[in-house]
């Protein structure tokens, strides 16, 4: 593993993202690189690889948030994706989605659930 | 344990949040009693008694997305209060908190940490 | 009539949103059940079901607030069909949509305008 | 009354706020005059004094919109006296606050309640 | 030049937005022309119009409000044509959305990028 | 001038908002000094310090988003000051706060507005 902060993001992110982090980051390539550095330099390199709370509950709390603010599904669509491969079972996303009924209504809960609904077909059929 | 809703949820309101759950529903007994039977039965009797995701893990779900949206630090505040209660530690709490910035941006993270140093001198001075 | 909350609140939506209603219910059958049953249960037959507010009222509280809110398209267009379906006049709710101008900002009262214009046109060709 | 834009939403403002709408238009004469003018003369002048809807649904509209947003409770409690004065009862806006629990979650229902119960204290203690 | 508010605001809607803005006012015509007069005559021929704040900064500020808020990219997309119709450089107007990573978010950020990618293409094969 | 990231960010900070800024990361030392270190970093150093926009556009971006929000006004009061600071005129600031009626509307504009008035009466007294 790499010791800049690029390269402990880049390694977080193909670890929690896969395929589609790094479709994320060459989206960006040619209308703002910069911006792509950015997210793999803060996000990743010194958000994600602080100790002090496990990967598990860090894509847990992204879903709850992503899900409230019910404003940027292609990115809840990834954290799904990077939850189940960090190690939350499906049931655990689906009850965090469903909570967020309680806090931010019922529509960011439905529309929430849907992007659960693509990402699993997305996974089983992919 | 009895076994109305109602029950269930006061039931896991006490466990939870203690005397500041007991304020919240006890401050709107006067201008409107059934928010306050709402807000016991559904959050409280549906949502946090289910299996499927654990009590840490609901209590950072909800810190995270108070601090998203930004517009409820008083709900906030019984739920930062609540996520210790329930064994979250004080470095989980301000973790969560801190990786909203990436999410929501530095001035919901900065209100965020605010709450948590308002809820630990709170305890520290109880 | 029923008397479980269940079976009041599906006989509300039936009668509020028709077929839409039970388009939402069918499409979150497979990925979370429960999030069916509680969007029965809460919002419908806790909710919708009171007296204190018509129920034509009650639809133009929910338009205002999803145009207000402007992250919820698809609810917006099931409850301007319910708004239409429990007596309001296409003139008031355009009426509502062009208030939150004032209130959330022009584009989300043209995007909410947008979803009139959508939903007028499925009724006619309908 | 007036024909100008200014002298219709002034007419309209005096009506619906009374003396809580001529101090917000005072809290604006010094910093930013036109803000005041354009106030009166948009949403009051253009919008309020529209046909198509009743001022108690238009004040149903807003308060509605207000609790939602959960980011500005002055203007909900302007608008909760507003409501008050063109003829909702206090049961009618008590349920347009707690239907916001549906559509915006719990914690801008419980806000907005609170903003219910000051403004009811403050018009009994007047 | 004419000199109602309307003619003022279609001089500086022409002026700022060109096609794209005709387009929307076209697309008010049928549902709600009164939005759209409403439109020409608030945004454009009351705000837009005044001096105390050049045009390029006029669009900066609006570039930043709707990435920030986030849920209304077809009106995004027309005021980054108009950032750049009135001199914005398109590496200014990549800054403004970058700037808005601190502020609103990384996805918020992300979401702006991508319509500033969708309207330089639409500029190039024009 | 220093060469690391939180020397280029604390340099442009006490550049930008002088006292104001140095007491954020102040009220951060105890309860999250990473918090403290990441606003200095990422906001400060990597983005207000780059090329591509000068200051004062930086600071109407920044203030437009903040009133926009309309949920961090102790955030909108900093950067209020630090347009002042980096050269907007008082006429330009109120221009950008006006403008957000049109797009997160008149409540927001408002309480904008007041932050406006606070600071610059903070100012004259100072």
């Amino acid at each position: 593993m790499g010791n800049t902060r690029y390269e402990i993001g880049f390694e977080q992110l193909s670890q929690i993202d896969g395929e589609a982090g790094h479709k994320v980051i060459e989206s960006l390539k040619e209308v703002c690189p910069d911006l792509a550095k950015f997210t793999i330099e803060y996000p990743f390199g010194d958000i994600y690889s602080r100790s002090g709370l496990d990967l598990k509950s860090r894509e847990i709390t992204t879903v709850a948030a992503l899900t409230a603010l019910g404003n940027c599904q292609p990115q809840l669509k990834v954290h799904l994706h990077a939850a189940l491969n960090v190690g939350c079972t499906e049931e655990e996303i689906k009850e965090v989605v469903l909570q967020m009924s309680v806090y931010a209504g019922f529509p960011a809960a439905l529309n929430g659930m849907y992007a659960v609904k693509d990402v699993l077909e997305e996974r089983r059929t992919g």
